[in-house]
């Protein structure tokens, strides 16, 4: 079906409006999924308002796609229409680079965003290619799947990829991203220290699975830590005490980055020298990796703690994100 | 024997003179080592010159050490009189600590300096814990392994721990570090760019086992290498375009710093994110990474290219360890 339903923003910090669009045919291999579910993810309020200056309208946003496969091009492998599936930050790249073949699709030169010049999830449908369109497992409910599709992978990637069953993790913020990572890193065994400015929140963290919360405000707390953590994710953007939270490292730990802080952070070296620590940061992860993140879920039946408002609802779903009140993160039910 | 020689510097930017030293009964676990040879490594200038603060006077400067056992304490392991050593860096460590235990005993918290607070190797006579008195291989030359016990390490290290065989290598700064770095990096059959200030060392980096040389001024060159280095080694002390360097990195590099940057660098998170990119740095190793540098030294004729002075015009080669024209490690050999 070419013509789809969907909830365009216009302009920079536009309200949505629902429009018809036309998709045009579908690429051979594509994959057009009816989409049921589609998470708000703060990087869809941070396109809408251009704060990367890379937006482009008219826009259709949403990258937390839940839904099943509707139609299917030609060519598609491995997937039958009606299946479960999801689509995130990532909807395809061109499987033949040097990326591509490692198992880095994330990182390939071509690839599209689903919201960067091509429509999103926010609409009655959107088209993936086969390899981005994950399968969903069935006992992991479609409902609050969408959220995992980018939040989730952006915290299982670094937790799973640089973590060991001994690691003592700190998790910086917890919100949206992090409230996903405490409950990861809980089921891989981690010992978790939250951090949190928000005092409301100590306890969800405990109940997410952290052993430890302290203040991201509380120096003392946090310089009582110097030399524990083995890696510590930090999934806020704002700036932050970064000398204070890279002495929290032990030797050979690791700082790990999620938030996309648009200041440059002030990094002392001899910091790092002293206990051969290491700083980074990572986009949400190749195809494979959130086929592993939505097993490992299902498997530990986590699920990202959500409210729910109808599509039709989507403005007032982004004011609720934008006052940053969202527990913990916002999905909406396609109501076209 | 309790009483050395040794030279001695009495404050910050004295000159050496040459001292006799009471070092005091041998401890059990320590090595007494004839010194035969000791480089200068630029850290002992920047002690000399109180440079990071932590300097305590009267000091024996000196840790890149090569000699001969020449008495062990009551419970030394593994040694035995005439045997050919190295000390480098680190002298001492606990030994019974949760790093020591775990093969980092460069992150024991009691590691003790060979130069801060203990007699240093510009003297007849050095003394340190058996664990750090590492084995010289019978056919590495002894006039010129010292520089590798700091030296060699502190860039043998990161590329064995996060190099593989297939990777593109950049080494930035060819001096007493850098050609180090291009050396192993050759034997490990890395493919090689070095970045130098100076057009007159482009042969020489090749001679070392560079496949390629650009100025680290070239903006335009640094610029092409976009996307294609996997790990970046930083040999440099000095401010350098650090987001064009960063810019180099392919999915998933590293870079890498050795030298101390003492101002804080400003870096993108950005940068990193797109591309998971990580900032580390390290100090030398632990004693197993020493020996088994040393192993790789002697198994591929790898030795420092340097310039010899005898000890006792130690203060004429910290001038021309100052002047920058040292090609490219200095080393004392003992004459008293």
């Amino acid at each position: 079906m070419s013509k789809i339903q969907a909830w365009v923003a216009s302009a920079p910090k536009s309200k949505f409006t629902k429009q018809e669009i036309d998709l045009g045919p579908l690429g051979e291999d594509e994959v057009e999924v009816a989409v049921e579910h589609c998470g708000i993810c703060h990087s869809d309020l941070s396109f809408l308002n251009n704060e990367w200056g890379n937006s482009k309208f008219p826009a259709v946003l949403g990258h937390e796609i839940s839904g099943r496969v509707a139609a299917l091009g030609s060519a598609v492998k491995g997937l039958k229409v009606g299946q479960k599936v999801g689509i995130g930050w990532t909807c395809g790249s061109c499987m033949h680079c040097h990326q591509c073949l490692s198992g880095n699709q994330n990182f390939c030169p071509e690839a599209v965003s689903t919201i960067i010049g091509h429509k999103g999830g926010f609409a009655s449908r959107v088209r993936a290619h086969w390899a981005w369109t994950i399968p969903i497992p069935e006992n992991l409910p479609l409902a609050d799947a969408g959220p995992l599709l980018c939040g989730g992978i952006t915290v299982f990637n670094p937790l799973s990829t640089y973590g060991k069953p001994t690691d003592h993790v700190g998790i910086v913020g917890i919100g949206g991203l992090g409230h996903m990572a405490v409950k990861f890193a809980a089921a891989m065994g981690f010992e978790i220290t939250a951090f949190t400015s928000s005092e409301s929140k100590f306890k969800e963290a405990k109940d997410f699975g952290a052993q430890n919360v302290i203040s991201s405000k509380d120096s003392a707390a946090i310089k009582k830590l110097a030399g524990k953590l083995d890696l510590l994710l930090v999934t806020l953007n704002v700036p932050l005490d970064w000398q204070a939270l890279i002495a929290t490292l032990a030797p050979k730990g690791r700082i790990h980055f999620l938030g996309v802080v648009t200041q440059p952070i002030p990094v002392s070296i001899f910091s790092l020298l002293l206990a051969q620590r290491s700083l980074s940061s990572s986009p949400v992860g190749p195809p494979v990796a959130i086929a592993d993140m939505l097993d490992f879920s299902a498997l530990h039946n986590i699920t990202p703690t959500t409210e729910h408002f109808p599509m039709s609802q989507i403005n007032e779903a982004f004011e609720h994100l934008e006052s940053g009140k969202a527990r913990y993160r916002i999905v909406l039910d396609a109501d076209f």
